[in-house]
C-alpha cells in the first residue's frame, strides 16, 4: 500500500517515522480521516478544512497546500485501488531537538481498507457505556486518545461497543464518534459544545432540518436515558442506532423512525456526493 | 549515539518506528527518564519501578525484566561516552492493525546529552504561571503532554519559566516536576494526589524529616500565594526555587533557607547515590 510522507509517494514498509518524533516524544499531532466510496473521497473539502482547523489549533505549520494535498489524495486512493478506503491525513510534533518543542512537523497520508458500517450493522445497532471524562482541546482532532485506548478492557468487561462520555452530568461525545438523541417531542438534539464537531454531524444536522426540528445544545445524563430514540454518527460507522445503554434498552431496542429517515436520507447524500466527485 | 530498540542496539539515525505505531496513531505508550552523574545511572531502580508500573497500568506487557533492562543501559552509557547523560526508556502501543488495539509493544531506549540546573539556576530560581487543567491518569508517566505542549506559547508570552496546574482549587504538578511549599510554620507540604509521584520528590520527603515536618495534603491556591518558600522537584532540575508566580514575588525572591538546605542535603544525596552505583 502507498503512502504519503512529507513530500514523496514511498511503500507502506518503509513509512517510518524517527523517534525524536513528537507524536513518539509527547503524543503529540493532528490528523483527519475520511473515507473514499467507489475509489472517490467523500466529504473531502470538510475534511480538509478540519484538517487545517487542527493543525493551527496545535500551532502546526502545513507547508501543503489543499490545491497540493487534493492530487496527493486522488493519486494514493489511485495507487491503493481500493474502492472502499480509509484515508489517515496525520500532522506530528516533527522531530524535536529537545523532545519538548514543536518542530517542522511530519506530513504522513496513508490509505488502507476501511470497515464501512452496513445496512445489517444498522440494524443490530450498538450497545454502550457512559463514563465520566471530557476530552482535551475538544475541537481539535489531535492524537490524544489515551483514554480511550486505555477503557478498552473495560468496554470489553461490559460486553458493550462503545462509550460515550460526560463531565459534570452533561453528555458530550464518543472516543470518536458524536452523539445525537430524539426527544419524546420527537426534536432532534446534539451536544453544542467539547466535542469534535465531526463532519457525519454536519451532514446530519442540515439532513434533518427536512424531518424534525433539530437543537445543539447541553443534553445532562437523565434526558439522553430517557430518549426514544439515541444514535452516532461517524465517517466509517455513518449513523448507528444506540440500542443499549448502561444495560438499559433504549425505545424497544430497535432503530427508531426518526434514527431511520435519516439513515436513508445520509446514504442518499452519499450518492450524490459521491456522483459530483466521480463525475 | 546509540539507541536500544526492542532487542538490539542501533545508531540514532537508524531508530525509527512504523507509522502505524500507536504513540504516532494515538499518542498511546509511556516512559521514564532518569540521568547519568559521571557515567553513572541515578536512583535507576526507582525509575525502572516507576517505568514497569506506568506500563503495567496503561496495559502494556514489557517484555524484558528489569534484570535485562539493566545492563542494556549500563551498556549504553558506556557507548555514549556521555558523563551527564538523559536516559529515556520507551514504551509505545506498538505496531497496531486497527490503528486503536495495543499491539506488542515497542521498547526504546535512548542516551543523550542532557541539560542539568547548576547552582547558578539554583541562586536565579524559576518564575511560574499558574493554569486550570488536570493531567489525564496522573499517575502514569504517559506520553501525553498535548496541553504542556500546546501552552508553550503562553509561557513565552508571560515570560514565564514553567506552569503549575490546579483544579477546582486545588494545585497539583508542573508538567514534568513536582511542587513543594514551605509554610510560615515551617511545614513542607507537598500535593499527595492526583500527580505523579517524581523520584526526586520522594528523595526530597525522605531528606526533608532531619529538617521540617512534611504533610503531603491538598494545597489550595491561596495558600500557594502566600507561601514564604515554593519549590519544583524533577529529575535534571533538581529542587529549583520558584521566586515568582504569576508575576508575584515569593518570599524575597531569593531561595529561601528550608529550600536551599534541602538543596544541599540532595546533592550529597546524589554524590553518595552516585558513589553506590560507581564503586
Amino acid at each position: 500500500m502507498a503512502v504519503y510522507l512529507n513530500n514523496k509517494f514511498i511503500e507502506d514498509d518503509q513509512a517510518f517515522l524517527h523517534v525524536s518524533d513528537l507524536s513518539i516524544q509527547r503524543g503529540y499531532g493532528i490528523f483527519d480521516f475520511l473515507r473514499t466510496m467507489d475509489g472517490a473521497p467523500l466529504f473531502m473539502d470538510d475534511h480538509l478544512d478540519r484538517f487545517y482547523a487542527s493543525a493551527d489549533a496545535l500551532h502546526l505549520p502545513v507547508k501543503k497546500s489543499r490545491e497540493e494535498l487534493s492530487p496527493i489524495i486522488h493519486e494514493l486512493i489511485k495507487r491503493s485501488s481500493l474502492s472502499e478506503a480509509g484515508i489517515r491525513i496525520t500532522l506530528t510534533g516533527g522531530y524535536s531537538t529537545d523532545s519538548y518543542q514543536i518542530a517542522e512537523p511530519n506530513l504522513v497520508i496513508t490509505c488502507n481498507p476501511v470497515k464501512i458500517s452496513t445496512q445489517n450493522d444498522f440494524e443490530k445497532g450498538v450497545s454502550i457505556i457512559t463514563h465520566e471524562y471530557q476530552r482535551e482541546l475538544p475541537h481539535v482532532k489531535s492524537i490524544n486518545y489515551l483514554m480511550a485506548v486505555w477503557l478498552q478492557p473495560l468496554l470489553k468487561d461490559k460486553q458493550a461497543d462503545d462509550l460515550l462520555y460526560h463531565r459534570n452530568n452533561i453528555i458530550t461525545e464518543f472516543p470518536r464518534s458524536n452523539v445525537f438523541i430524539v426527544t419524546a417531542g420527537n426534536k432532534l438534539v446534539t451536544p453544542a459544545r467539547n466535542v469534535l464537531k465531526g463532519i457525519t454531524r454536519k451532514n446530519i444536522l442540515s439532513l434533518a432540518k427536512e424531518i424534525a426540528q433539530v437543537e445543539e445544545r447541553d443534553i445532562i445524563v437523565e434526558e439522553l436515558s430517557d430518549a426514544p430514540e439515541v444514535f452516532l454518527t461517524a465517517t466509517t460507522k455513518k449513523i448507528m442506532p444506540v440500542i443499549r445503554i448502561n444495560n438499559k434498552m433504549v425505545g424497544n431496542g430497535k432503530p427508531g423512525p426518526v434514527t431511520t429517515k435519516l439513515y436513508k436520507k445520509f446514504l442518499e447524500l452519499e450518492r450524490s456526493a459521491h456522483h459530483l466527485v466521480s463525475r
